[in-house]
């Protein structure tokens, strides 16, 4: 039986406890002699700040370096709102992409039929949704140098980000994005601001060209991010797959999984290369939604974008889509049965716990 | 009698279409008496590359220098998409906004009542909203240096922009939103991205000291900028100002306009410093709307948004604030007695054109 390697860094917030989850289904899996699975747990964000001085490390990226994947919960909370810049939390989730080479960021949309009332837009605007957003994720603004603040000598501050792309960098993110596209509608679209950033003009000249050379069965459009962003709000069923850099991929993500009225339900996948020698890659998965200091410790989480991360893992790095199928289907069932965490239960509905969502879960596999 | 010298800048696409409006309107103020106005008119954008090869001549630069207030309607299109970097129409844009100083740029997103139903927001949600959005104009990665393309030596390209604030730069736009709030609800979010970005850590640093030491009465809240996109489409009427950078607020503004289903009619105004000797400010005012390629020449266009940009230019510029609340009775009184270009129409129903919406306005004055 295949066996794998998986390394947990719940984090903080919300993380461990949707983590717990996502930890009883992997043994579920493992006892059902789908795979076996080797499990490590380590802290990450705040909670390894509090720990260890620092957001992560170094036992724990050795450790996220060996994993077959790395499952990630959420970083981050007003507690470390003042450590100082290098340890804040969001450091350790940034390193874990930088050096794992966690380049190509996939985060599906999807408006669960189910939920389509919870969503601010009307719902005929939404039913039905499903845009994957494609993200560069270890280049742009979020790494490039300088990146400093530097006092003047009229003692004023000058801050520097440094956004910066190269032709390889776009390359690889456009192929990621027109694979995907080919396994979908073979839709493309290609978010920057070429009229206002030279990187932006990279980006649509490199973006046309591997369409041109390489992918030209597929339709590719090409948007201003902030006219991306609005048509996202207006009509975002004409979307299928949507390919941007890392800022802009932040920004049209978070519009998109909030559109949907379930970002408590979205995982997402950040992967690396494809090893020649090995055929592996390194991936990292995490729900979409963030930290939730205000609801954390309350049980009222709700561990699906969690266990769907999980999903994406059996796919993407372990080669079980069928597992990964049942799960999809276990989950649209708890959920036509009824089955509600708080953030999705609507106001006056009952809704279960965190515990009791991850084993009706588990009951319904 | 009062005089002020106008230029007018229409631009490209359903530019000129609606420029006529206002420029009817201008003759009425002056023949009603309200104020004299000098009008001059000049190209910018895509029509001044047409006719110079550049996106705005050194001439119209020295008139928009001179001019009390310069109403501009909107540039780009399709047909200029590859003309050199350089002189593509946005530049000119950004040059007006750059020799100008026009560091504040004020973006009110209102949901007229009448329209909340072109909204693709639930009624409920938008109803009544009202947001100021305070975006800086003359900083960030719009202008930072290095900017550029180079070639490296394996023959790949390189892109580089440069996201770059001084505290300066954050004092002077946070003391506009922070005066404006106090004009309004008195509160005010601050967005940026300061878990990633160096210049997102020196906003929050200043927009915090300028409250504190200044503005100690209002309500100040931070939030990052993917979360604030997030929050917008949630739930925009919890904020009042939102005051942010040049790039998310070029991507904010955007979001906020397109839930008020009103894009068509949201006026902006571009401020510089107030000139200590003569009290004056350089002004530029736009609608918020695109040049919108596709239906221009067709007299389809919404004259609104750039009607209403005269009346900020009415108030923030020549002092008319009288003149400016009746414009906007007019506009109201118009919409409510049903009237309707066809981007508020509403699907199957009657739709006037440009000329007739700009006429009915001056007919209500
Ligand atoms: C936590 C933060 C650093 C991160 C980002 O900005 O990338 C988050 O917003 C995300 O989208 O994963
Ligand atoms: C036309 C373009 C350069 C401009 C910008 O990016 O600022 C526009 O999108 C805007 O928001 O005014």
């Amino acid at each position: 039986m295949a066996s794998f390697n998986l390394l947990l860094l719940p984090g903080d917030g919300i993380g461990p406890e949707v983590n717990v989850e996502v930890e009883k289904l992997v043994r579920w899996l493992d006892q059902a002699g789908v795979a076996k699975f080797e499990i490590e747990k380590d802290l990450v964000g705040g909670s390894a700040y509090d720990a260890h001085g620092v957001s992560i490390t170094e036992e724990a990226m050795a450790r996220a370096q060996a994993a077959d994947a790395v499952l990630f919960g959420a970083v981050g909370g007003p507690k470390w709102d003042s450590v100082p810049y290098e340890v804040r939390p969001e450091a350790g989730l940034l390193r874990l992409r930088k050096d794992l080479g966690l380049f190509a960021n996939l985060r599906p949309a999807i408006c669960y039929p189910a939920l389509a009332e919870a969503s601010s837009l009307k719902r005929e605007l939404v039913e039905g949704l499903d845009i994957m957003i494609v993200r560069e994720l270890t280049g742009g603004v979020y790494f490039g140098e300088p990146k400093e603040i530097v006092t003047l000598e009229n003692g004023e501050k000058r801050a520097v980000d440094t956004q910066l792309y190269t032709t390889h960098e776009v390359e690889r993110i456009a192929r990621v994005a027109f694979d995907l596209a080919a396994k979908r509608n073979n839709r493309v679209a290609s978010a920057e601001k070429r009229n206002v950033m030279r990187t932006g003009v990279l980006w649509h000249e490199v973006v046309s060209r591997v369409h041109r050379e390489e992918f030209a069965g597929a339709a590719l459009e090409h948007v201003l991010a902030d006219n991306c962003a609005m048509q996202l709000v207006r009509n975002p069923k004409q979307y299928d797959v949507i390919v941007t850099d890392n800022l802009f991929g932040d920004i049209l993500s978070d519009v998109a999984a909030m559109l949907t009225g379930s970002l408590g339900m979205l995982p997402s996948a950040s992967l690396g290369a494809e090893d020649p020698a090995t055929g592996k890659r390194k991936a990292l998965y995490e729900p979409v939604h963030g930290s939730a200091p205000d609801i954390a410790g309350k049980g009222m989480a709700n561990p699906i974008a969690m266990i769907g991360s999980l999903g994406m893992a059996l796919r993407y790095s372990f080669g079980l889509g069928d597992a990964a199928d049942k799960l999809d289907l276990a989950i649209a069932n708890v959920l036509g049965a009824g089955l509600r965490t708080r953030d999705i239960a609507g106001p006056g509905a009952n809704a279960v716990s965190t515990s009791e969502m991850g084993d009706a879960i588990i009951a319904e596999m």
